[in-house]
């Protein structure tokens, strides 16, 4: 059987080899395959694809290795375009103090900023500085020559037309760096003068209106890279780029659009003959822009922090009268890997928590090596143990997931380790998801019986049947100069207290807990 | 006459309607023009347009206000593509403490950054910390996962194989990031390793041959989308671009090539039909980037700091045997945006003190309103004396400053300021460059006689003979309320200071030093 595009499934052979188990880098570079390579033998089953390789290396490839991916998540097509009636029945929008506690709440905001552009958090302490912490919630803070944050109000000598109380007509911010912010925050800490409002246009909707109406001028935007500068005492930001960013497929990928910063003087772009289509063009797009049904009106409170998609979302604001009110916003900008980042990994964590749970519930129910309990309740009860003894959450985790090793299943997150020795098997399905203190106990854990057996008189008479049969094929007790490699490990005395929760967790008659009192306690330890 | 592409060049009008005068930010918004926009009238001389509208406005462009811009400087047109031969001669390097000192040596490092992609700072103090120095002397920090700073050194758990002592083939950092970081920089604490030796690779010469090489292979790569992914615990970054980034024109913008962290799995970017072409493009610009004669082989040594482009530029090392010694690098991210605008800021503060210089000796050396020195010995004469007085550099420099306004040149640095009445229209030019302890007391100079004249008795008695023939004009003593108004005036006081040398300042026989003492002063106060 012949494969089909051999350099694309080489490429993807998942064996330690080729991928590191832990994060999945690639260790060899594609030049290093040899030329002509070809399958020599191929066999599929329902669980797998094997291959044989010309110069003799094997693969195995799960089902559904090659599922096809989504589009780019920084396109249109993964985007809910929209208008202003769409939010008719609430904007996306969140509790601060709900979204901290609650993961759920967390997946839920940063979902809507991916595929909405924006969401609200109400009720973040309208106090100075706060809009970084909310940043810092989901990733890194973007500093700038305005500095970390920033502060929108009316100021006496202005360098920014942000910093007056003039309205603002809808812009995407900082046209004029690159790498442009691709997140902006807005919290406010005080609004009440008589106009200051907000409003939001969706430039890829707007975006597309253009194509769907005019698709010469919409073309002419995306191949004609426009000047953006700003310069103030200290500052001379420049950057050339298209009002619409295509991906090279033609899908509409970024806006930008500032009026107040767009410098054509120096427009390099179109051919002579192009610049009155371009203007024509350029005309079109902002009236389409400032189209009433594209615009949605909100009003920040005290409290609320806006999170916005800077490459996307265009913001403005109506003009205020100072009078005898404030208008005080703080902003910092912040960037979307990162915040997609935060979004996989609660997802990913919240993914891996179900599976654990799915095995307790499920193999975790057999009988558990002729043990009285089954393999579940040992372990649920080696957790109560530790938890009993006030052992710190890692090492509760460890004796809760010592025995891991012994499932077989595991869903998608869980299959990246290797090995079925089953401390190192259970270390390594942990280790891309948890931290040392977790895993390593785990690992240890069959190893220290050795070791308490050989430095402990009277141990080994404490073991159980089952426990004591398995010694033998673990490599019986440790030899003296193993015992004090072994003791002098950073992780030797906690994978002791392991093995003594284990050993004491196989009592029929006692309380045991259920997988979900431990969850947040897992999550905690997910969440670097 | 009838004009060219009127929204063009109405987009373009200077007038302190249409702009701010600050920063030259645009006070309207394009679709605020009216429809059908033309010229009615339109004159040109040799040092303006002068054009009237058809909806009333009046537009003046000075001569050579579109003359064409550069290439975008992140695409290959502005960049210096490069062999390893082409440094045969040596690096772009600099010292730290002469980069510090010197701001020509800043902009010679930075240029080279921006035109070979890199450049090397030595003796750099090889201790913790630094490099995150060294980005904030042209820039800001991007902080990642990594941390705001990273060490690069062997570890016993290594997440990346960064973190090994592996050799690591030429790549640029992070593409697994949108937006990526566009600068690296490395500096070398120790390195008294066998091995671990640096290579720079310039990314857009490879593509460029490749370009030139197989252009159908150099098409696929720039149109594919390919996914790049990194996953640890605590973090999933993706993101989606082509191995060859171009400019909606077609130039080589920008190269990500990483082959530990592609992830072709996912690959949904070229037809199934293509994927074999694809592989094989990819592997022949692979094959490209290792060519030797690409390859710049450098050892960084403690104190070295590499700064680099990784929008264009790849690094590699070659292993090195941990045994006795180390090798260990700190390195951080940062950006190009603010780069750039470091070294504008650096040739612009040049520039304005070129210009500076030269109406000194030129202009400034007639005759001054009928006093017994020129108008630059005055102006010098009276920075003396701020100086002699142990006034703060700003104050000097207001010294120095305060007539300008009497200069009619000035070069296109200083002619964005409005108005002439001279301390107005002095503090106008300068607002640009300077902050306001400098600006402030220039424009209040003038009314500082008033002040004086109507609160100190005696005074006016002091004044020259001109300077008693312009006071009238200037308005005469000030009315007790607006002295009042004037000594509440936070620059008030330095005001009268200023002022006061300016009437001490007018000595023939007075030493007077030349513009070039102060240059070191005002650049200072040039550069927040």
């Amino acid at each position: 059987m012949s494969v089909p595009h051999p350099y694309w499934l080489r490429d993807n052979c998942p064996c330690p080899e080729c991928r590191a188990p832990r994060g999945g880098q690639k260790l060899f570079r594609i030049g290093d395959l040899p030329d002509g390579l070809s399958a020599v033998e191929a066999t599929r089953d329902a669980t797998r694809l094997a291959v044989r390789w010309s110069d003799g290396h094997r693969s195995h490839y799960p089902a559904g290795w090659d599922a096809p991916a989504g589009p780019d998540e920084r396109t249109e097509h993964a985007k809910r375009l929209w208008e202003a009636a769409d939010f008719a029945r609430g904007l996306p929008e969140a509790d601060w103090a709900t979204y901290l506690a609650d993961p759920e709440e967390r997946i839920a905001v940063l979902a809507a900023v991916r595929r909405s552009g924006f969401a609200v958090l109400r009720g973040v302490p309208a106090v100075a500085g706060q809009v970084l912490r909310v940043a810092r919630s989901f990733g890194y803070v973007r500093e700038t020559n305005y500095g970390e944050l920033f502060d929108v109000r009316a100021e006496p000598d202005p360098a920014n037309l942000a910093f007056t109380c003039l309205a603002v007509a809808p812009h995407t911010d900082n046209p004029y760096r690159d790498p442009v912010p691709t997140l902006q925050l807005l919290h406010c800490l005080r609004n009440d003068c008589a106009g200051g409002d907000s409003g939001l246009v969706d430039g890829f909707q707007a975006a597309a209106l253009l194509r769907a109406e005019d698709p010469a001028a919409f073309d002419l935007l995306a191949r004609t890279p426009v000047p953006f500068r700003y310069r103030d005492r200290g500052v001379e930001l420049s950057a050339e780029k298209p009002l619409i960013g295509l991906d090279p497929r033609g899908a509409i990928r970024e806006v930008r659009f500032n009026d107040r910063s767009t410098d054509t003087a120096a427009l390099s772009a179109p051919a002579p003959a192009e610049l009155d289509a371009f203007y024509a063009a350029h005309r079109r797009f902002a009236a389409t822009v400032l189209r009433p049904e594209l615009r949605l009106d909100l009003r920040l409170a005290p409290g609320d922090c806006l999170l916005l998609d800077n490459t996307r979302l265009l913001h403005a604001r109506t003009a205020f009268e100072p009078g005898d009110g404030h208008r005080h916003l703080q902003g910092c900008y912040a960037d979307l890997d990162a915040l997609s980042s935060t979004l996989a990994v609660l997802r990913r964590t919240a993914a891996v928590l179900d599976e654990l749970e799915a095995l307790f519930e499920g193999e975790g129910s057999r009988e558990y090596l002729g043990e009285a309990v089954t393999l579940a309740a040992h372990m649920l009860q080696a957790a109560a143990l530790a938890r009993a003894a006030d052992a710190p959450p890692a090492l509760v985790a460890a004796a809760l997931l010592h025995d891991i090793g012994h499932f077989r299943g595991g869903g998608p997150e869980l299959t990246a380790g290797t090995g079925d020795r089953h401390g190192e098997g259970a270390a390594a399905r942990l280790a891309p998801h948890f931290p040392p203190a977790v895993t390593e106990p785990v690992r240890l854990h069959v190893d220290a019986k050795r070791y308490l057996c050989a430095t402990e008189p009277g141990y080994a008479a404490l073991l159980s049947p089952a426990s004591v049969r398995t010694l033998a094929a673990q490599g019986g007790p440790m030899a003296p100069d193993e015992a004090a490699a072994f003791a002098a490990h950073p992780f030797g005395a906690d994978a002791v207290a392991v093995r003594r929760w284990d050993e004491a967790a196989k009592d029929p008659a006692a309380a045991t807990p259920s997988f979900a009192e431990f969850r947040p306690l897992l999550r905690e330890l997910m969440q670097p």
